[in-house]
């Protein structure tokens, strides 16, 4: 059992690379994970599973095929399981992320934007 | 699916009352809960499942048998399964908690201050 509480903000300045989650805690199988968005990342779903992004800094856009969603600063947002989405942030965001263990940021598309899973801050 | 983000300091808005948490989101089966704390709750654990406390305002304590672990606001911390706790909060102090479907807040212990579960905000 930890000692102290997971300062998210602590966490946060520990790395500066876009699109490249990275593990604070673990809840039972689930993963919390720090990201910082900038720029357009790619169309792709999560066939098994919803997917939380909790805002911390900034603000970004969740694009479904039919609209979009802005998310800012205090703001969370489900993405439903096996609905196809893009995240955008044309500034700097800082959003938490928590789903299960093992889930890739590219889902179903992969490509080079494909992070290394399982990366602890 | 939503069409909106849902802004956490909105929800905290619409309820007052002290440790009786709202759910104001759902991911698979574990639901997100906002939760306002004043004083001192009671011992308890939740034997099947870890549970997540993330500070939004303010500062609690959470507290277990041999130390005390402080939670300030941009903190998380993960009280893990079957692991006897209390919480407590000197000032008013909100939270985010992130726990299965279905868990009730006094665990094992109940007792009058245990809150309808499933209640939204």
């Amino acid at each position: 059992m930890r000692d102290e509480a997971i300062n998210l903000g602590r966490k946060l300045a520990t790395f500066a690379q876009h699109w490249s989650p990275r593990v604070v805690a673990e809840m039972n199988n689930y993963q919390f994970k720090l990201v910082k968005m900038q720029g357009e990342f790619v169309w792709h779903s999560h066939e098994d599973t919803d997917e939380v992004f909790l805002v911390l800094h900034g603000e970004m856009e969740i694009g479904f095929r039919d609209r979009g969603v802005t998310v800012r600063e205090g703001e969370m947002y489900v993405i439903p399981r096996g609905v196809e989405h893009i995240t955008r942030a044309s500034a700097e965001c800082h959003a938490l992320i928590i789903e299960p263990r093992g889930v890739v940021n590219t889902g179903d598309t992969g490509g080079e934007l494909t992070a290394a899973n399982d990366v602890w801050a």
